[in-house]
């Protein structure tokens, strides 16, 4: 039965209240039809345009997927992220395709769309913008947001209403093969950068996903979806920030954690899914399932003894979408249903929030169209100029120079040597998640699709270059060591370039499944640069990569040492810019760089019984400290200034005068850290409670003012809460986490304060 | 005002209860002759006999001790174990001190006295037994017992009360120097050896110490003392059990951890020290604070901004005598109390526990002497024959032999080359807690005091042998190395004998304080194993060390491996029996030997996401897994039977039929490993919950027999409270944990049962 379009039933009527409309097409749908609309499959448009369900021994038999767009399937996801395929006729096949799944159903109601998002929209021929490290090493959520808002409205014109980003995960655990995809080891910056990505992203009306909630990244030892086992005020304190800031910057859809904390997998975890987020932190978006998750409660977590348990757990704990299979929410749900394993309330539940998020983005509107924008106006470039120069920008002002010994920036007409497996390569550049790095390795005969200068083309603008490889990132032979040893001693100086080739579960040194035993550069690269230090050339290390490596056993021999983590598709061109002198460095570490011997996990987040050098023979001292990065002109600090007084509902003002006395453009990152000497559970020596980004012009001064809440102390007490407490604090006020400038040391007066969801995130700043 | 010690208070009468004798007394006392009960300082006597307190910098001061005898001070603590001194000099020196404390105090009370014992009494000429893990690897809980029946009475001849061992530790990262001190990395294990421990020292009347409650396995990164931040279930599930336990096993002392779990530090953590402990585990013992920890609540955990603080928070929590120093035990804690800030309850409360102990101890009896045993009967060898011959026989029981290519047992007559740093070093055998390797690192020009063969000179009775040092544990010269290979090249067979030095904060490779940041051998010692492996003369490789290191490298190339982690003084003696075929080695590895490229922490107790090779690029797979061990003489097995029933409260009965059909002694150490296919929380793929050491002597057979009762199941659920659950289980004989020689699926049937305290920790034996 196939009612008539035309009629005019509540929920049609883009003039009613999303929750009348919600509720009045709920009252019409069958089990089955509900059900249909709480799953999406990864349904990858093929180069011709045709549907094609992604092919993994665990997705959709052929044949499904006509069942599947029989039942008005609720939600599709990959549908250009999974083959290379011209944006255009994506667009198309994708809009075939949604007149199927409409027509398919009684309601003619379209799919919501999914897709990757991370580092630019992941389709084929986008702009690849510097991957998460650099945004938080660029301390410039501004200029984050900006991001947002470009892949946003590549993402609406083509149809995609639901961005898989950004990842919120702090990072905990170096050895962790997605630390790439985080945005630092502080949830502070984490929050604020991750907020700044969802403000742009969702103010295009795309939805942003806030992944993963929570636990992650705690992961034991680094591997990849290993159990967690963290306390609660960890998590409280030091993972789920971030997740708070985000929700509040307006986020509409929360994706799981794979891992399980203490036992417990987050998919099927009430008291985080639903407790926290719901009704603590007031969320009212979608939870969507991190992929085949619902199935991993029965297939590796043995929490679920069959598809149903698994889909009701899921259900009951608070998942609303399964993704990307119907594994468990289609038939196996059914029959929980039906045998009253499940309930129906649950479904509901979930629906309603399914429904209304379709309603916000007017899929349930009579008017809506299943042709994308794209296809109206035909103008399907992906990578425009201005989304190019704004990856340029982010690359340029994401770069961080660790070390410069005169070195840098090079001088115009030297003979440059440049050297190494990250030297030439576009792949470089990218990161996991980007479409070239994470569907590239399945389609090696394609091209990328984009202009990726290499960091050997972009300098070879500028200078006399000769080059040679080295060695790969992995493996390697002796000749080819020895061959970029005689190349290093013929030059002047030297450009290492050395780092990760990010990828897939083994495809790469970093990304998803990429994890490490240690912080060794990969393969043969440590040896490479000895051997081109052994030269005497004075050698510039630049390392592109995605995550820290210990560096320490050269580093006091590196003529400099520039840190670029995945710059993105303009990234070669930012180096050469910042190499050149063209750009003043100014990104700051997002990660710490530990010394060699240091342990994992680590991050500067320690409390004072990780970091006493006296109880242990592992010093964890680190390399390069959170927050460091030098500068080819240096910021001169004037005399910082405080308030007297804070009380502990109060806002402390803090003024930092700084001037630019250069002659050339310069920025200073000011870090503000909070040391709390006498708390009620054991804090980190210090944590970051503010920083601002400040560009100077050459003879610039600027007061850059900062209004810190009380709240911003808060921490999780002992009985669970988050307080503000009375007493001494000291703020250190530096340019790293180590160059501290200033301390003041203050009283907070006035009660103890239980703070909640609703406190001061974010300082004031001027 | 001194009381006349012949008047017959309630409280001196051997008759009366306990409970009343502590009643009469406690209410006699001044607030200050109270809190002298509550703290112990740490008071070596030295060469001469005399009291000299501990002059750390955080020990008292002189002039402090008087001072603290005329408060007639509770505890005392390290009386033998700081210096060496001859046994009965130090005994002498003891009953002065005795006699000064009780003329100091107006109820002529003694101090109780501490001293530790982990591996034999921390005293000069005390006979060093195997260390802890060696226990664990002899899965022969009646001969640790017998030790510990051999050390309590050592320690009582003398004159100490408290021997502050065993510790229960569930090894978490291998990468922590106090892995040594531990057992096993599984909790049964661990508790089953550890209790055995417990009820030998106990049945001497001397008081068993457990250690560290809770946690300090876990530290962060393997670092010692750094946070520890573990969920509640795995607390309860992996680290609580051993304790549970050893308390039902009559220990009448625990000590806490200095670690904080979760922000908390375990000192000032009523959870933990009174809820559970005393609450659901009913101890009623005292606990005693591990060294410095009150101060370090302070001083490095930052929750207590005083002395007084930390001590109210550290009373309240439930610890009863501070140790060693009276850092807030004494005046701040009487400031505290008289400010309000502290309760006199709570000081009550602790006293009454440490009363009733001494009162059990008959330190409140009239007839009671200062004069220890020793004193009477003046046989002071600490170190005599039996002792000697129990250490050889814990250590034969300990060996364990990971590999084997027909080299060993070693032909007689062979020329052989005995290589390494450990081969020809006595301290090779002893662990950090040995007071040889605890002491004599301030005391580098004392004698050991006991005979220690190395292997090279036991090895040298049998056979012909060269000997080469190679390299010393860390550094050594390329020339050493080379030496060994001449050496080595010039043999029929060579013996590489590797490992750790066992020492403090930095003084040792492994051991307090002596983390390392990855599993390689220490220094040279691959470098020396590899060039000895170059000359082409097989290769034997003995292990002594405190932790399991990297063998993948040269495994395959080695002819045999045999592990003896610290085997103690007849370590050298009890290698060469094996290594010549005198002993068939016996042992099973408490702890898995990682492959290289194993990230840790990892242990076998792996959920099934810890243990996928798809998911991660970091291969977890163990070299050597946990309960892995060969024997010269293999045991055969018949078909293992068991019960087709198995109720949710019931007692599965297996059989596993064993013959010896060899022409030597021999051993299996049956295994019984629990797989939970679905449980609420998330489980390890499998657990040990048996385990039988099973000696046969040539031609004999024996069918051991296991009751496993149905509380072995039990795991911690999504409640938080532990439970059994009826469905299917799997349980998988075998001789390792990857050796399964037959699984038994059964399903438990009733109802689910949730389980406390009281529930079968261990299964029948017979």
């Amino acid at each position: 039965m196939t009612l008539d379009p035309a009629r005019t039933e509540l929920w049609r009527d883009p003039a009613a209240a999303p929750a009348d409309r919600v509720a009045d097409l709920m009252a019409r749908m069958t089990t089955r039809e509900k059900l249909a609309q709480l799953f999406g499959v990864w349904i990858g448009i093929d180069a011709a345009g045709e549907m094609a369900p992604h092919q993994h021994d665990f997705a959709i038999e052929p044949g499904d997927w006509d069942r599947l767009v029989g039942a008005g399937i609720g939600q599709l996801t990959r549908v250009f992220g999974t083959r290379p395929v011209e944006p255009l006729i994506g667009a198309r096949g994708l809009a075939r395709t949604q007149r199927e799944v409409m027509a398919a159903s009684r309601f003619g109601i379209p799919a919501q769309v999914h897709e990757e998002c991370l580092t630019g929209l992941a389709a084929w021929r986008a702009t690849v913008y510097p991957s998460p490290l650099c945004w938080g090493a660029a301390f410039d959520p501004a200029l984050v947001e900006r991001v947002g808002v470009h892949i946003g409205r590549s993402m609406r014109r083509l149809g995609v209403h639901q961005g898989m980003a950004p990842v919120l995960d702090v990072a905990r655990d170096l050895r962790w093969g997605r630390v790439e995809e985080t945005i630092a080891e502080d949830p502070y910056l984490v929050g604020t950068i991750g907020s700044a990505y969802v403000r742009g992203l969702e103010s295009t009306g795309v939805v942003a996903t806030l992944k993963h909630f929570a636990g992650y990244s705690s992961s034991k030892a680094g591997r990849n979806l290993a159990p967690v086992s963290i306390g609660a005020r960890e998590l409280a304190d030091v993972l789920l920030p971030p997740f708070e800031m985000a929700l509040r910057a307006g986020a509409r859809s929360v994706m799981n954690a794979y891992t399980d904390n203490d036992g417990l997998p987050a998919a099927a975890d009430p008291g985080l899914l639903t407790t926290r987020l719901r009704e603590v932190y007031g969320f009212t978006g979608t939870v969507v399932a991190d992929y085949f998750s619902v199935s991993f409660l029965r297939t590796l977590h043995g929490v679920a003894g069959t598809r149903a348990e698994a889909a009701a757990q899921a259900l009951a704990a608070g998942i609303d979408v399964e993704l990307p299979t119907v594994d468990c929410f289609g038939a196996p749900l059914l029959m929980a249903l039906e045998s009253g394993e499940a309930e129906v309330a649950l479904v509901d539940r979930a629906l309603e929030r399914v429904l209304r998020q379709k309603c916000e983005l007017g899929l349930l509107d009579p008017g809506w169209s299943p042709d994308p924008e794209v296809l109206a106006d035909g103008r399907a470039e992906l990578d425009d100029a201005e989304s190019r120069a704004l990856a340029r920008e982010l690359a340029q002002r994401s770069i961080v120079l660790l070390r410069n010994e005169d070195a840098l920036p090079l001088a115009p007409g030297r003979r440059l040597a440049v050297i190494g497996p990250r030297a030439d390569d576009p792949g470089a550049m990218l990161g996991c998640y980007s479409f070239p790095m994470h569907v590239g390795v399945h389609h090696p005969d394609v091209p990328m699709g984009i202009e990726v200068p290499t960091v050997r083309e972009a300098l070879s603008a500028d200078h006399d270059v000769t080059y040679a490889l080295g060695c790969p990132v992995e493996g390697g032979e002796d000749g080819g060591i020895a061959e970029a040893a005689r190349v290093a001693a013929d030059a002047e100086i030297c450009v290492v370039v050395l780092g990760d080739r990010a990828g897939l579960f083994g495809g790469g040194t970093s990304g998803e499944g990429c994890d490490v035993a240690d912080l060794r550069l990969p393969g043969r690269q440590e040896e490479l640069l000895e051997a081109v230090l052994a030269t005497g050339t004075p050698v510039v290390l630049v390392l592109l990569s995605g995550r820290p490596y210990e560096l320490s056993r050269q580093a006091d021999r590196l003529a400099a040492i520039v840190c670029g983590f995945y710059p993105g598709e303009e990234g070669g061109s930012a180096l050469a810019d910042v190499l050149s002198g063209r750009v003043n460095p100014s990104g700051r570490l997002p990660v710490s760089f530990p010394a060699a011997g240091a342990t994992q996990p680590a991050t500067y987040l320690a409390a004072p019984l990780a970091t006493r050098s006296e109880v242990s023979t592992v010093d964890p001292t680190a390399l390069f400290p959170f927050g460091h990065g030098l500068s080819y002109a240096p910021v001169s600090w004037g005399e910082v200034t405080g308030d007297e007084e804070w009380r502990t509902d109060g806002v402390f003002r803090l003024s930092v005068p700084l001037r630019n006395d250069t002659d050339r453009d310069s920025t200073e990152v000011v870090q503000v850290y909070l040391h709390d000497p006498v708390a009620e559970c054991v804090q980190p020596v210090q944590r970051l409670i503010a920083a601002a980004r400040v560009d100077l012009a050459p003879g610039e001064a600027r007061t850059v003012r900062f209004g810190l809440h009380a709240d911003l102390t808060s921490y999780t007490g002992r009985a669970g809460r988050r307080q503000v407490d009375p007493g001494e604090v000291e703020l250190r006020i530096g340019a790293s986490s180590t160059d501290i400038r200033t301390t003041l040391a203050r009283v907070l007066t006035g009660p103890r304060r239980e703070v909640g969801f609703d406190r001061v995130l974010s300082p004031e700043i001027d």
